[in-house]
């Protein structure tokens, strides 16, 4: 089984940067879903593209065969954290096809707000 | 009328394990929506993908002939229930040319909040 | 200019039956987005597809040339009104390029929340 | 790197008339997000098109090499500003491949709820 392709692009990258409610669960995030439905473990990268200064990455994560892999934004720390209330898109690569969804809570208000989409397949 | 495709993928599978508001309709739920337009009843299998353990399902569903299905994953119940807070992907796989899209309503806080994407069509 | 294409599905319809706030922009709505940027008027058609019962429609639009036409399902009256709480899909026909997107504004409860994708493009 | 098309359509656009919160981040606004992930400097056009009026634009932005643009309509001026409370959808033309996503924040009511989808690829 082989499910998705090799280049995910998501444009509107943004990570919250006050957040009200219980922790962990209530902070503002913003989040990169990664599915590896197949039969090898994936190497991924991730490449952040900001507004006013050159990429950061690249970010690599392992996403083992049959698993799926929801990464906060906020989580990252090599090379570098990501900065929150900036503009970002993050190119997504893997050596083997994945299936890319973007997920964001903002609960800067009282009240939390979700969204999702699934990310662009580029390649 | 064939509309749609044989797979589908949804990466960002939640359930959030708590909820405010009346029930049934406020309860916290993430849910998988599938269109059969065609001509013959669809065997629809879904597979579940975690994080660190081995895939769940498959859970069969039957849409008939120019029908929809609006299934909270909540519902399901054979081979197991799907277990809440716990992230997951889900592979949907038909016999006949469906449609999917998943939506998530998420009642922890007081005010809920919705998202919703159209899957991502693998093949 | 043509841009889009002729057949595209919105899987997860559904009105909420109640809202809260001022009207009508915060009555509860799901709405279907059909924007034609070609240099010919528009025939679209609008298919709904439930659970339980057989399609409804076609509901007839006309979208003409170089505009954007944004359509709460609540508004539907011809063939017969759509039903609220209740689950359907909807199927939309153009015999020219147009591009379609799907958005729902449930107030039910006090603070209203709002989702929106991309519809999918069949054919 | 070519990352993207040349054509987007977002479908669905609306400026919320009204806000609540602090300035400028809960200022209800709708939004375009272009990421440049090329070797060359793009050059993008947006055409807006209405319900009942001939279309506006374009309005140009230039998206540097390997940089993202996160553009509220709101602050659209030239060739004229967008009108609030206004249905239009957006047609984002590059001469470079880019990747477009519309996010939305309406904060009308005391709690704000986003929405994001990823554009239509159209060529």
């Amino acid at each position: 089984m082989q499910i998705g392709t090799h280049t995910w692009v998501i444009v509107d990258g943004w990570i919250p940067p006050t957040g009200t409610g219980s922790k962990p669960e209530f902070v503002s995030h913003d989040t990169v879903c990664i599915v590896n439905a197949g039969d090898a473990d994936a190497q991924v990268e991730l490449l952040l593209i900001f507004r006013d200064r050159d990429p950061a990455g690249p970010y690599r994560l392992t996403i083992p065969r049959m698993r799926t892999h929801h990464q906060r934004f906020n989580d990252l720390t090599e090379p570098e954290p990501v900065p929150v209330a900036t503009d970002f898109s993050c190119v997504v690569r893997s050596d083997q096809q994945v299936v890319v969804q973007q997920t964001r809570l903002d609960s800067r208000q009282a009240e939390n707000t979700l969204f999702s989409t699934i990310a662009y397949p580029a390649s």
